[in-house]
C-alpha cells in the first residue's frame, strides 16, 4: 500500500530532490506538486533531469485536493511556510522543509527571522526533525520541521559529546565549508558561476547565520545550560556538500569512542577510523553522514570533522526519513542509495 | 533469487560505478571484488563513498573461486581484459567492459589496438553489448562486449538515421563533449584538476580515437555499406557525462519522426520535443539518453544533440542492462534510478 | 603624455575587464567609471578585486564631463549603446564593445536584433573592429565597433581561408564550445554554478546566434559572394575562453599554410605546429589566439581548431587593441601581459 | 639595466609562475631555464601557455653557464634544492622557492622534514622570505629562502597581532581552505579532476603539516616565547588561492586596527572594511593579499580572514619581490598586475 504525498514547492532544489528519491521509494506516491510562479508547467519543463518520470504537473496550492493526500512535504521559503501550513486540513501530516518551524520559542524565531511568527500554535506542535535525536516524537507527530542543512551535520558532531560531557562547552568552533546548492536556486550575483567556482569566500559571518538558533536551542537542551556555539559557514564551489569542522576542548580518543558509541546502530552515520577524516565527494547523493575524529598536536584539542549532502541527508532525505517514521515504515525505506562518485 | 556476480577490476571508475548500481539491485549479489594492485584492501579503503556496503575485500584474480559465481563483469584495462576471460571457467557468463571484444574483424582489432588479438575464439564469440540493437543475441550470449562510451552515444543518434536512410552517409559528423570520468583513473597531468578544470581542448584529433573502429563496424553494417564518420571528442571540465552534436545533412523533422518512431518504447532513451537539445546535467548518475533534433538555418542540414552519462549508461549501467538480459531479468532492473541534479 | 579615457557600463564583466587591463597600460588613463544601477559606488564595492586601485566612483552617464575625456569606451547593453552613444559629443572616440554597430545593413541589423536601429548614422560611420582585418580603417576612425567574442574567434579561423579560395563555402561547419562569462552578468538560472557547472549543453541552436549576423556580412565580403556558414554555441563549465572547432572541406595541409602565411607576423594570433590543437587553458586571462589544424582520416576534410579569452582578446583587449590604433600607438600596448595558468 | 636571471626546476606550476610574471618585469632576463626531466624541450611544449615569449629550452642544471647569470630563482622539490644550490658558484644570488632553507634550527628541520639538512651552512646564511617583516635583511642577503604559501598568509594575519600582544597566544586556530595548484604538478589520485573537483576534504590533519615548522619559528620570535597554533589545511576545488579563517580570542576592533596601522603603508596588503571579509576570486593572479577582521558574537572572540594566490604572493610573487629588493629596484616592480576575474 502506498501513501499519497503532495509536494508544496517542488519547483526548487529540495522539491526536485524530494521527487527524486521518491521516484524509488517503494511506499509513496506522488500526487500533487505546487509551484505559484510555474503552476500549469509539467515538471520536465522546470526539471529536466525529471523527464523520465509520469508526474502530475504543477499546480497552485489552492487547486490541490487534500482529501486525497495523506502527507505533504512543504519546501516552500520561510514565512511562506507558516502562511500556507496554518491553512492545510487536519488531517494532513506535514514534514516542512523550511526554517519557519525549527526554533519553540517564538522570542528566539522573532530575533533571528525579524518579525513575530504567523502560526504559533503549529510553531508549538512541531517537532524538531533530527531524526536520530527524536525518533520518538517523531513517530507520533503530526508536523515535523526539518533541520538546517549545517545545523543537521553539526549536531551530528556535537550532539553526544555535549551530552557527554568531554568537550570545554564554551569552546565550541565550527568551521563549515558548504557547497552552493544549500542557498537555493536563488538568482544573486555571487551564485553564478563566474563568481563563485575557483574561489572561495566566508559568508553570514560573525555569528549571524540563521542556523545559529537551531544549535543554541538543541545544544543547551542537550548540555542543561546554555551554550553558545562561534560558527562561520564558507562558501566553496562545489553543487552538493557541507564540511564541517569542529576545532573542540577535549581528548580526541575519547571524542572518538563517545560518537563511536552512539552511531554504531546508525544506519546513515558512519564513523571513521580515528586519525582519519571524510570528504564531501564520498557521500554526494546520498543520505550518509560520514565522521572522522583527529587528535591536534596541541595536547587536550581535538578536530571533528563530518560531512554530508545537504539537499539529501541535510534536507530531503531527512524529510522522507522522517516521514518514513510517521508512517510506520522501515525508516530506511528508499534511503540507502549510494553516494554517486565520481 | 539472486545471482552471483564478480566484478574484475573493481578499483577503477567502471568497477566502483558497477558496485554503486548493484547495491540497489534486488537480483544481483557481489561475491568477489578483484583489484591487482589494490589486493587484500576494503573497498572502503579504495574507495571511502562504499563504506556502508557490506563488501568482499579486494583480491587478486587468481584467488576468486568462480565456481561460486555466475556472472563476472570484467572492468579491466584493454588487452589486460582478453588475457584473463581467456582462462576463466567455461560456465562463465561475462560482461566485459573492456575495449577487447568490441571489433568483430581481427584486422579491424589489430589496426586500432596495434596487435594481434590474443584470445580470437572469444572475439568471435562476443556479442555487441549496444542493448538496444542486439537484445536477442544478448539474451542468448555468454559473453557481451560492452561498447565505447562515446560510440554508444553516437549510435543511439545515428543508427536509426543511417537505417533510415534518411541522412547522407558521406556527411556525419559528430562533434562531442567529453567529461573527463571517460579517461579513468589514470594518472596524466592532463587529468589533474589544475590543468583540465577551467577551460577545453581537442583530443585524439584527426580520426585518431579508437571508438572509429566501432562506428565504422556499427554504421556500415546497419547502412549495408561502408560508413566512415568524422568524429572529433573534446575533453571538457565536468565529471559524467557525454554531449554529442551530429551535425548532419538531413531534413530535421524527418530525422526527429525518425528517431521518435525507433525509441518511443525504449525505457532509456528519450527523445525531447522538436527544436529542444538537452543537457547531461539532466542524465548524470543515470542510465537514461536524452536526444534532441533541431534544423539548421542552412536547409536540409540537422542536427541531432544526444547526451549520456558515461560510466552509466555508456558502460557500468549498459553492462547491467545487459546482465539483466543475460540472466532472464526485467531489462530495466536496477537501473531506473533519477539522475543526480543539481 | 596619457590619454582620458571613460568607461561607460563599468559594472558589467568587459567594464571591469577594461580596468584590469587599463591598470597596466602606459597610455591610458581612466577619467570616468559609469554604471547606472550602481552609480554612486566605488569600484572596489562592485568588483573587490579592483580594491588596490585608485579609481573613480561610478557615476551617471549624465554627470560625466566629457570634454575632459578623449576616448570612451562603451560596455553598455546592446540597444541602450546606440541610445547613449548618438548623443555623445562629437571630439570624443569612441570604442564600443556592444553589438550595436557590429552589422552594416539596417536590414540585417533588424532581422537579427528586432528592431530599427535609433542612430543609423553612427552606423554607417562605424569601422568594424575586427583589428587584424581593419587595421586603416581603425586608425582613421573615430566610432569602432567591437566585435561578437565568438564572431571574433570564428573569423580568424575563416577569413584567411575564404579568402584564398581554400574551403568549400556551402560547407563551413562552427561548433563552439563558450566558457560563462561570455554571457555577463545576468542573472539567470542557467548561469547558476548549481546548474552550470559539471556538465553542458547546446544553446541557440538551429542558426539563431546573433553572431551569426556578422559572419555573413563579414565572410561574404571576404568571398565576394554570399556565404552562410552553420554555428551551434554549446555553454560548457568554464568562466573565460571560446573553444571553436571549424569542420571544413578543403586539404589540411594547404589549410595550414595559408594561416600560417597570414599570420606569421601577428603578435596576438599564433599557429601552432601541424596536426596539433590549441586548449584555452593556455591563453587565459590574455590577448592571444590560438590556432591549430589537422587533417582528418576521410580524404579532403580538415579541422581547424581555435581559442582565446572572450573577455579579454574577444571583447576588451580587442577593443584596447583597437583604441591603440586610433591613438597612434603601438598596437600592442598594454596587452602582452601572459596567460594566467593553471 | 636588466638583470640575467635562471630558473631552476621550470616545468613546474612555480616555476611557470615566474616566467609568467618576469615576462612582464622591465628589470629581468630570463637566462636560463632549467628541468632535468624534460632537458632539451622548448618551454612552449612544456607550458603551451608561454608560447607567444621568446625564451629559452629547457637544459640540465650542469649545462648552465653561471657565470652569465646574476641571479637564480629555485623553484626545484626540497630537499633537491639543498643539493643543487650548495654547489652553485658564490656570486650567484638565490631565492629559494623549497621549504629548503624556511627552519634555521637544524633540528627542527630535521623533525619536519624526516633527515638532517645536507648544506647547514647555507641554512644558517638564509634569510627567511616574508618580505614585509625582513625587508633589511633580504636587501642584504645572497640567499633567500622562501615561505610556505599556507605560511605566509597565516603569518600576514597574525604576526602584527602576536606582536601586539592582543590574542591569546594558546588560543590560535587557523582553518585553510586551500586550492589545488599548491600541491604542485604531482600525480596523485586525489588531485585528479575527477576526484578533487566538486567537494571538499581536511589533509594533514592533526597537526602535521609542515608549515607548521615557519608558524612555530616565526611566530615563537615575534612574541618572544614559544607559540604552538593549531593549524589544518582542506583542499577544495579550485586551482589558485588560499582562504584562511583565524579563530582568536581577542578585541575584534582592536585587531583590526592593529592590522590596519601595520598595513596601512603597504603595497600588497589591504585591509577591508571592518566586519567585512574577502573573497579569493579577488586575488587570483596578483600579489595581493586581502585581510578582513570580524567579530564573533561570543564577546571577546574575532575572526581574522585572509587571502591571497598561493603561486603568486604564496610563492613566485613574493620570490620576485624579494629578487626586487636584493637588486635594489622598487619592490614593487613587475608585481603590480590586477588580479583576473572572473
Amino acid at each position: 500500500m502506498t501513501t499519497s504525498v503532495a509536494i508544496l514547492g517542488a519547483s526548487g532544489y529540495t522539491g526536485a530532490e524530494l521527487v527524486r528519491l521518491i521516484a524509488s521509494h517503494p511506499g509513496l506516491r506522488i500526487t500533487a506538486l505546487t509551484g505559484e510562479r510555474k503552476a500549469g508547467q509539467p515538471m520536465a519543463q522546470v526539471f529536466a533531469f525529471l523527464r523520465h518520470l509520469d508526474l502530475p504537473d504543477l499546480t497552485r496550492i489552492e487547486d490541490v485536493d487534500f482529501n486525497a493526500i495523506d502527507l505533504a512535504f512543504c519546501a516552500l521559503p520561510h514565512a511562506t511556510a507558516q502562511a500556507v501550513l496554518r491553512d492545510l486540513p487536519a488531517h494532513l501530516r506535514i514534514v516542512d522543509l523550511s526554517a519557519d518551524f525549527r526554533l519553540r520559542d517564538p522570542a528566539e524565531y522573532q530575533k533571528w527571522y525579524g518579525k513575530p511568527h504567523a502560526a504559533p500554535d503549529l510553531q508549538r506542535e512541531a517537532v524538531y526533525g533530527l531524526t536520530e535525536f527524536y525518533r520518538d516524537e517523531i513517530r507520533a507527530a503530526r508536523l515535523v520541521a526539518g533541520t538546517g542543512c549545517n545545523a543537521a551535520l553539526g549536531q551530528y558532531l556535537l550532539r553526544p559529546l555535549v551530552a557527554a560531557g568531554v568537550i570545554d562547552l564554551d569552546r565550541i568552533i565550527l568551521d563549515l565549508k558548504c557547497g552552493v546548492s544549500g542557498a537555493g536556486r536563488a538568482l544573486k550575483e555571487n551564485l553564478l558561476h563566474a563568481e563563485l567556482s575557483e574561489g572561495g569566500q566566508a559568508y553570514a559571518v560573525g555569528g549571524t547565520h540563521r542556523h545559529l538558533g537551531e544549535f543554541d536551542q538543541e545544544l543547551s537542551r542537550e548540555a542543561g545550560r546554555p551554550v553558545r556555539i562561534q560558527f562561520t559557514p564558507h562558501l566553496l564551489p562545489f553543487n552538493r556538500g557541507v564540511l564541517a569542522t569542529a576545532w573542540l576542548d577535549g581528548d580526541a580518543a575519547e571524542l572518538h569512542a563517545v560518537l563511536q558509541a552512539r552511531y554504531c546502530d546508525e544506519s546513515m552515520i558512519h564513523m571513521l577510523p580515528f586519525g582519519t577524516t571524510p570528504s564531501t565527494h564520498d557521500v554526494r547523493g546520498s543520505n550518509f553522514v560520514h565522521i572522522g575524529v583527529v587528535g591536534d598536536r596541541v595536547p587536550g584539542r581535538a578536530l571533528v570533522v563530518g560531512v554530508l549532502d545537504n539537499l539529501c541527508k541535510g534536507s530531503s532525505g531527512q524529510a522522507i526519513q522522517n516521514a518514513n517514521l510517521m508512517l510506520g515504515l522501515d525508516e530506511t525505506t528508499g534511503l540507502m542509495g549510494a553516494p554517486v562518485f565520481p
